[in-house]
């Protein structure tokens, strides 16, 4: 059987494939990390025939909370991607049963989004008449590191900030930020008209492109997980971080959205800055607006499920949205969506995807027009 | 100067074209009413020639508070519609003044909905999985009443009933109708999915089809104003309003919307049913929270302009919503969308049109799962 | 059972639909006139319930020998049309048996073209800098007769002719149009480019839109069959002859297709001109290099089955292809598409349709270059 | 000024960017050998500024004839590409001259194809029921050698190949296959239905996944010219024409074309195998009647200007089309298509671009079916 990995994000190793039924497989680290949980791969000529693919080592991946109740998707001609029923966590390593209806078929961990759809994406914007494309630096690989600006700045506008994808295999978070984009640049749209009067946002799509586009899970391409280099980013390990918070500073953050992804929890949730010092004392009030504003606007979005708040113990700071919190004052979320499905309103085709994504960003508007005029 | 009317409500009277500076038309009333506002044309052959068309009986529309701050839209491809800055209202005559950029254009008091995008959306919504469409009944000329039931019938499904353009003119209803359903049918939308768990929803996309092919304003080929119909309708003057009724009577209603546009206001609002003898103590309170859930949902909203709950006075149970809220005692509202523009989010260029009204009809589906999930 | 026909073609007379399985029908002939074999109407409410539908009258139609091998079209959402298997011609009746699997369905003697979406054609065409629209005259019912020019004339470009649907019910010319127009306006299409710079195309895609929007089969509304009225057309019987016979003598033609259908023949044939008096010595031949040229382009033409020369007698020169080549002196064709399938390339799934029509429009562009060339 | 290149064919050298107006820049040579000639990069954030982009060694091109009388290709979407008129060549260096409209600016040889645009190409053929993608290969990077095969095995059926892109800057010659494969693949189109009937078609879209990618202009991963490797590929370093070699001799091969672009004659062109040793002697005439068909087919293509039949000399049998020419003593042909405009029938706007080289490949299947059906 012949495997193939050579585009972009493509990650695996294959131990041994000359049985279709027997294909021993293991996940790939990060390309200067330890972290494995990302595969994408492309299995040739075998329509019609049982697949049975074994990954040996998915015991030690970053987050082995991940794989109970976990469905790898596929697809045929990389748009459609499902969720393929036969996978299960057997014995302490993912199994995926497959018969493909089509010769070639791709099995990734989420549904993927390529650095030339980012790139696609980063055109669009820069033919509407609202937004402009600004690059604010340049990653450890050479790549941009691009900010979508909407709304000349102004002082009827609030600076809104929202960065997507720190960790790179976090996909989701991009197709949030396309659905997010689609909507805040419809001219027809008064949720979106409104923000843009009363807001300029600064949107970046993709804080790690380099990882993106090596198919990492968590760091860039030095090996730096980049939300855990806010306190003290470096040209060298992390200058992804160090150009955003450079235009941060220079812009002001009235609000800051962080995009991620979590491989155990099959929902979606928010984890907020309550517990970070210094913040101001009415911002678990503000923070309990926000996340009822967008509980109405999605159903998705629930807040009973989600990380406790010493989590991150004496890290925190060192993470996106606790530093701005801590730096800004202002209110600032991080953003997990699953990599299973949503438990709270499960679709079994295709569980959590690039679709559902886009819907939740598109809601996202909401609570941040809420936001920013009850303030 | 050649003007043509030929076509699915197409609408006009010419007095004089013989020179394109000096064009005098007249409203053409209902086919069985003297109601007159509506008109769709087509100019030929006169791109790059200055035109001045002068609408000699514009006092006696329907609604002659119509025409102060009205621009009529216009079109060269029946795809993008925009409006004519040249319109004023000037001695009690609508005046258009307009140098088309292309040889025809067409114009009308709103975007347009034809008969067969009317089809065309009904046959989309029959190949949704999530849909299908019944036929209600027969109109006066023969066409069908046609309802889109979304989701099969069940103790857990609260029948919500919503219906569009009673008069015919008032072509935003449908264009409403178009967004909603578009929404309500994406199977990865959550407001949707909910929706869907929740209610079975029977939507009337169009109550009145001879009137809006007949480029009618406010009646149907009888000469009823089918929202004057509900306490008495009849197969004779008003069978759409008699097999809506019906069907009604045989699923319940705990919900019901009617769709409308306002000739005067310029301005979205709602007419609920506080004022209507027997319903429900809790009305009042019930529809304040669909009203500020669906100004969450959409800037567009507003609660300040509306009519005063006597406007109707002794025919108010002859109306579609009050004669639904007496008789179900169900939230029961009608919606009123501007043929203006909206002062409140007001766009130049568009004007309230097609686009806006989809969105509107998107954003809809929050309210209603919030009423659903209150009661 | 429910049947309507009111929309745009709509056509049929029910004679009983108590049951699903015994529905009788009749074609319903022309406004104005006895033809009867154009079919379209809509069946209600009856997803998986079989159908059994007679035509009592097809023996008495226009053509015949249309219904042998003839299946009808149908279609769930008017964008999809397929042939129905269960179509038979028995004792002189044609029956359709079919099981619909959507609530409502539709059928038709042929893909239906819509007066709306006529007018959305030349729209486009509008929108396109290679093409305007120009309004020739207006119908019996006051519908507009338009050309859409593409070129400017000037002494390098010479007049080139193409009209379609004389006969209403022949919908496959209008696609045909729709195809031809799309690759003539295409800015990339190397045939279009060139043909843009040698001809200026003067092209009516409906002679006819009355009997097209009152579902006629071969009549205008005063009950004229266009195609024998282009010796002597008058206002108040054929105004649509006369306004494009006046236009093409202030053009002149050098090159005119007259596009049809033909019930019975299941082939795409050219009727030519050689047999009309005064034509050119070489008429036959150039017809010939046009005629090997099209069937190069398109497999879907053959020159084996056609019309016999002497098929039209005495009123030949009453035909526009005939009447244009006796006027002109130029080649001229009538070009005829099947409404059964093509048999010299069948396709049991759909048979010859609006799809097929629009290929060999785009297919033409070839032969009137070749012939615009060698002249 | 910032200058990027991280995405798919980026490829350039930048000498000094400090000032807008005095950008100096080299082209990148191929990875493993010294061709240079394709260039790829974006320029950020100069909205409105005029940049003067100096290539200080285009006279050390592979092909310095390719320099006069070209213009750079530009986007800022991506999407639309279009020529800077501001392009000359100027003592022996190429000078880009323009003053972007927006924010982010792409500069490119000639409109880029990327890897991920070739794997949904391969991903939308899987889909179709008239083809499915078989893997011939690896490459030396271990990317796919994809072929899509359209058409099962069977007497009736003649082995038909058509190979792109041995040299991956020449990125027109996968434009023309994804205009060839939508053309092929449609279920309407007679052309394509004949041909599916008379040939089993194996297309390789591009023959050198792993140099498209890296931005090369002539060579794969090795360093190997691809085309000057069929007579002794070895798997080291051309594994690509290897495995092609081996399917080709499993399956036969009747008719054979090898796409291309040539840097220095702005003409459609095809070079053909009379000179190869030991084709067969009717072999001129029945490559003239192919050349004949396809200018009856597209007026982009001419036979007047290409390449003297002694221009390989003795590498001659190493090229793929004199290769196969000479095992299979078919039909062989070399089909070139300019980098710069075509001068036959010029466009200042876009030049020869992917949208003419799609047109072309659709047209290409009229000499292919003559072909066929004259063997
Ligand atoms: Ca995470
Ligand atoms: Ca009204
Ligand atoms: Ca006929
Ligand atoms: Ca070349």
């Amino acid at each position: 059987v012949h495997i193939s990995q050579g585009f972009d994000s493509g990650s695996i190793e294959v131990l041994s494939a000359e049985a279709p039924d027997a294909i021993r497989l293991r996940l790939r680290p990060d390309n200067a990390a330890s972290f494995c949980q990302w595969f994408h791969f492309r299995v040739h000529d075998v329509a019609g025939v049982p697949l049975r693919m074994v990954f040996e080592n998915t015991a030690d991946a970053a987050y082995p909370d991940g794989w109970p109740d976990y469905h790898a998707v596929a697809s045929y001609d990389r748009r459609e991607w499902f969720r393929v029923p036969g996978t299960r966590f057997e014995d302490g390593r993912l199994i995926i049963e497959h018969t493909p209806e089509h010769s070639s078929v791709y099995y990734a961990y989420f549904e993927p989004y390529s650095h030339e759809r980012h790139l696609d994406l980063l055109g669009q914007a820069e033919m509407s008449p609202y937004a402009r494309v600004h690059t604010l630096g340049a990653t450890v690989d050479g790549r941009s590191v691009d900010c979508v600006v909407v709304g000349a700045p102004s002082p009827e506008r609030k600076p809104v900030w929202i960065i997507a994808r720190q960790h790179p295999g976090e996909t989701m978070a991009e197709w949030f930020v396309e659905g997010l984009l689609a909507r805040l640049l419809d001219s027809a749209d008064p949720l979106a008209r409104r923000l843009r009067e009363r807001a300029c946002l600064y949107i970046v799509p993709n804080m790690n492109p380099d990882g993106a586009s090596r198919g990492n899970l968590r760091t860039n391409a030095a090996g730096a997980n980049l939300n855990r280099e806010w306190m003290t980013p470096t040209v060298a390990r992390s200058p992804e971080v160090l150009c955003v918070r450079k235009h941060m500073e220079a812009t002001g953050c009235a609000l800051f959205l962080d995009i991620h992804g979590d491989e155990s929890l099959p929902y979606v949730f928010i984890d907020g800055s309550e517990m970070v010092p210094g913040v101001p004392h009415n911002m678990a009030a503000r923070q309990a607006v926000f996340l009822s504003a967008l509980a109405e606007a999605s159903p998705d979005f629930q807040t009973e499920v989600g990380y406790t708040p010493d989590r991150f113990g004496e890290e925190m700071l060192t993470l996106a949205s606790k530093w701005v919190a801590h730096r800004f004052g202002c209110l600032s979320l991080t953003l997990e969506m699953p990599f299973k499905d949503n438990h709270l309103l499960p679709d079994a085709r295709v569980g959590w995807n690039g679709e559902r994504s886009k819907r939740l960003g598109a809601a996202m508007l909401q609570p941040i027009l809420r936001d920013l005029l009850s303030d």
